[in-house]
């Protein structure tokens, strides 16, 4: 070990090491001068210790009253207490200190252009950090945060490799198969004109490997989509990966729950109860207006449609005789909590989701405030009383129109309450996880006039719904099923098509021709007429896991080198522009 | 569970299992008729069950009896004992076979394009093996290498983990620094004319990470070049990344030990032993002729100068005036095994390497029997016996050219002699690893006329070597070492640059202009200035260790889903042709 070089971590002494001599290298992190002694916070990823200048030596002086910080050191020194009263607590190391005998200034730093603090660096501009990312990422947060990353990827390996699992590696210069998001695509210099695509999603692979009796596989794979970026977006991510043969859904539920069971116990010591609640698509639009339910309250949307017949209100009457709904959320103890104001703020979010505005009720003891009170009948507002458990206090929104909008009109509406009311705090490490399954296969698209998948097209539809497959697409349900996580999809998946011919006929309804679906996923439905079994799978989006494990929002907190929201990398400036050698070799240019 | 679903299996039966009722899934392997009983082997990743169809039942008989090869379908029946002599020993569950009793149909299976068996397979051309990974991925033995894949994975990340280190991912895109291979380029949708680049490897990344106080950082990475593809090179291929901070190169040893121990130990159940040799560049390249000997074998080249310049041989003499060397390798009794015809061979090997030609001897009891003989005085006769520790029936190979050309030649005939005399036995799971250290820094490309890194530019030369730097770059040696295996290299890394100042001049050294450098890899500059703490590190090639361990030589093994020598996925299609729409998007169209 050459001399320079640590004996031990900043985070490793405690007062059983007092009296050794050892050598500490970091960066300093604060240092202050008093009394002719210089104090410096040496800090490296394992923690803090406190090291003291106070040598007769003066070349050690002299280096100690030079330092800056961010200045890379090593100190050479015995290890003493601290002074009485002078502990930190704060610190694993605060009963300690070092008295540096020897310094060596390993790097210097100039003043850094943000302060690296969480205090500091949370007021520095994101564009700045990012442009410094090696600076930003000293952050203990950060650190905390990529560690945490770190934890639940080895518990996945773990626990799936305890399962029978393998893990197996699938290409990244793949076909360009376009259906739903756009492909990043590769110009291939050997044959000029034709291109690689980068993977959306190792889903055919994953297939293929079931074909080939791989049996049980993921992979945290690194997956690619070039679509518009959104503030929780990056044009790559990583997502957890996962196939298995010969399984209906529980048996998928059965290993992700395990795992996910395993996730929370390592990386947050949280015990999750399983399994977790299975909800029906259909359940879970018509309750929380929602296809993925915030399940950390209650406060659930209730169909009033019948009573709304009762009534003489137009708009109630005229949605439910054009086929629409008349639904309602009883916000508990509210009426008092939303002035004129905030009604009108509540009928905004709303209209955001198309509905064409918001009936409101006041409870009050024995009557009903509000604007369309005039309009229902004593019984009427007794079953409603009745139906919505309504109490004095209790503020009742109504939304009435096509069965879509009421669902997603409502179920913002409960988000924005939920916030607004304080029914969950956002701050606790609490985790409400839940199956979402029985969902349609196909969805209509007005825009394209046509039929989409709902999932993609390699989802099984149910057996009994396969009669339906061509007569009445949007009849069938799916073998399909999400993994909810306090308002957030975390994760989704579906037992496969194993049949061609069943996998012909719903690119059929999807309205690709033969031609089109045997040029493009021909190796698909060959694979499948040479012996596939019965097979199904799951993804998890990894990115999504650790903000919320991590308690973040911000997506670039989880991705040690990110892209801003435009797809530029601030730090390397890429993409950038390349030297024309390169486009002719690719027959570009 | 399903009634279809297996409770077992087909390598999971015992005769503990005798008597019970139980469902297997799985694989058609073979199956024969045979006096109203149909036998066939199901197969699946666990291993093979006998099932013995022999039912009164006509619709299961009817069914055994439509059987193909790879069907795919569920089994239930009672465990049975075979019959006395029947008994499979090769099979871990020979002792048994499933009575079926209830039999469906899951998947049919059209004759396929080729056998899947060892033997069988292994005749087939591999083009069409290719187009039907799916199939080929069912033989046993490649089904294997996969596993063995995924277990040496896993145990890198077993022990690094317990070692501390982090693995953190690094962004697939980022910015094209062209330096030695070629990039694979992504055009930008949103900024057009401007390119992402794939990773050659994370070096920056991880240089980074360091500069950000990560401390011990690995990755298990997928890297792509745009290289001339070879038999045994692939566009993208996984290497293990690893970085340390406050190291010198014996801390690198040390862990990669630990590591190989660990790999060697989990996956082929092998003990190695540590540490490895470390052997210095000019040492390797003198004894073997080669920067990645074969140590299964000794043989080493001999240096014969002072010997040679006291014979009349002008090649010899010819050679030393100029600066060359004289060189041999002592064949041990192989004198007799090489005719006339088997020495004109090896001078073709020889020539190959650009030597002018080859000299040999054949050592007998008192006298050398060579065309050379005549032009050797009998002292020099008695020194070379000596030097070479050459015996009868011994064969003396002489190459004399620059030193250069005769490490070349001369390390190209010790492959070829080893080979030939069975020196070692390539079925035998045999390691011989060591480090290779004492790289020059640099290499003169005589034709680009100019310094090229040896390592690549971000190595550390040694620091007595630093003052050569600008004024005679040829001299300096770097802190670069080489993990070479059976005369692979299968790792390589070094101690980095961590002084912004060394490495603007290293750059200088590489014919890089300020601006040149700075609009590159500015950013690296950048934080080798705000605080970079020594690191270094090493990467590990995966597929080749694969291979290595798997005992393969078709890199094809080791991978899913490779692409062809030229770079095509045969199954796929890719790359191909994309719509138009697609380009237009990008701006190229």
């Amino acid at each position: 070990m050459a001399e320079w070089q640590r004996t031990h971590t900043c985070g490793e002494l405690r007062d059983t090491h007092i009296g050794q001599t050892v050598t500490l290298n970091g960066w300093v992190n604060t240092f202050r001068s008093y009394n002719n002694q210089v104090f410096v916070d040496l800090r490296d990823r394992y923690g803090i210790t406190q090291i003291v200048f106070e040598s007769s030596d003066t070349e050690v002086m002299k280096i100690a009253n030079s330092l800056g910080r961010e200045f890379v050191i090593s100190a050479t020194g015995k290890v003493s207490a601290r002074l009485s009263g002078k502990e930190n607590a704060k610190l694993a190391t605060g009963k300690v200190e070092l008295k540096v005998e020897k310094v060596r200034l390993l790097n210097g730093c100039p003043t850094p252009p943000f302060e690296i603090t969480e205090f500091g660096s949370e007021l520095a501009n994101e564009d700045l950090r990012l442009q410094y990312r090696f600076l930003d990422l000293r952050r203990k947060s950060i650190q905390d945060v990529l560690q945490l990353r770190h934890r639940i990827c080895k518990t996945i390996r773990d626990s799936l490799d305890a399962q029978g699992f393998l893990e197996v590696e699938t290409p990244l210069l793949g076909k360009s198969t376009p259906e739903g998001a756009r492909d990043y695509l590769v110009p291939s210099r050997v044959y000029h004109g034709e291109w690689y695509a980068l993977p959306q999603s190792p889903q055919l692979y994953k297939q293929l490997l079931m074909v080939a009796g791989y049996d049980k596989y993921f992979q945290i794979a690194r997956c690619l989509r070039d679509e518009d970026l959104r503030a929780d977006r990056q044009p790559e991510f990583t997502q957890l990966d996962v196939e298995m043969s010969f399984v209906e859904m529980e048996d998928i539920f059965r290993v992700m729950e395990n795992l996910t069971r395993q996730i929370f116990k390592e990386s947050l010591d949280l015990e999750i109860q399983t399994p977790f609640p299975r909800l029906s698509y259909d359940d879970v639009m018509l309750r929380y207006g929602s296809d993925k339910p915030d399940l950390r309250y209650d406060m659930q949307i209730i169909d009033c449609c019948d009573v709304a017949n009762e009534t003489e209100f137009k708009v109630f009457k005229d949605a439910l005789a054009a086929g629409g709904k008349v639904r309602a959320l009883n916000a508990k103890g509210a009426a008092e909590k939303y002035s004129r104001k905030g009604l009108d703020e509540l009928t905004e979010v709303a209209k955001t989701y198309k509905a064409k505005g918001l009936a409101w009720i006041k409870v009050e003891a024995g009557k009903f405030n509000s604007p369309i009170e005039k309009f229902l009948p004593a019984a009427a507002q007794a079953k409603l009383r009745e139906l919505l458990k309504a109490e004095p206090g209790d503020l009742l929104l109504f939304v009435a129109d096509t069965e879509e909008v009421v669902c997603n009109a409502l179920g913002a509406l409960r988000t924005t309450l939920a916030y607004q009311l304080k029914l969950y705090d956002p701050a606790k490490k609490d985790f409400k996880i839940a199956w979402v399954v029985d969902f349609p296969s196909f969805m209509y698209d007005e825009e394209e006039k046509r039929w989409v998948a709902n999932h993609h097209p390699f989802t099984a539809p149910k057996d009994e719904h396969l009669e339906f497959l061509e007569s009445d697409p949007g009849k069938v349900k799916a073998k399909a099923y999400d993994l909810v996580m306090n308002g957030y999809e975390v994760g989704g998946g579906s037992i496969r098509i194993y049949s061609g011919e069943v996998q012909s006929k719903v690119f059929g309804v999807l309205g690709m021709k033969p031609e089109d679906y045997q040029s493009r996923f021909g190796f698909l439905l060959d694979a499948l007429k040479f012996g596939a079994p019965p097979h199904g799978g799951i993804a998890l989006g990894l990115d999504r896991w650790c903000m919320m494990l991590a308690g973040t929002t911000n997506i670039r907190d989880v991705i040690a080198f990110p892209k801003n929201a435009k797809g530029r990398d601030l730090m390397t400036g890429a993409p950038a522009s390349v030297e024309s050698r390169q486009l002719r070799d690719l027959g570009l240019k």
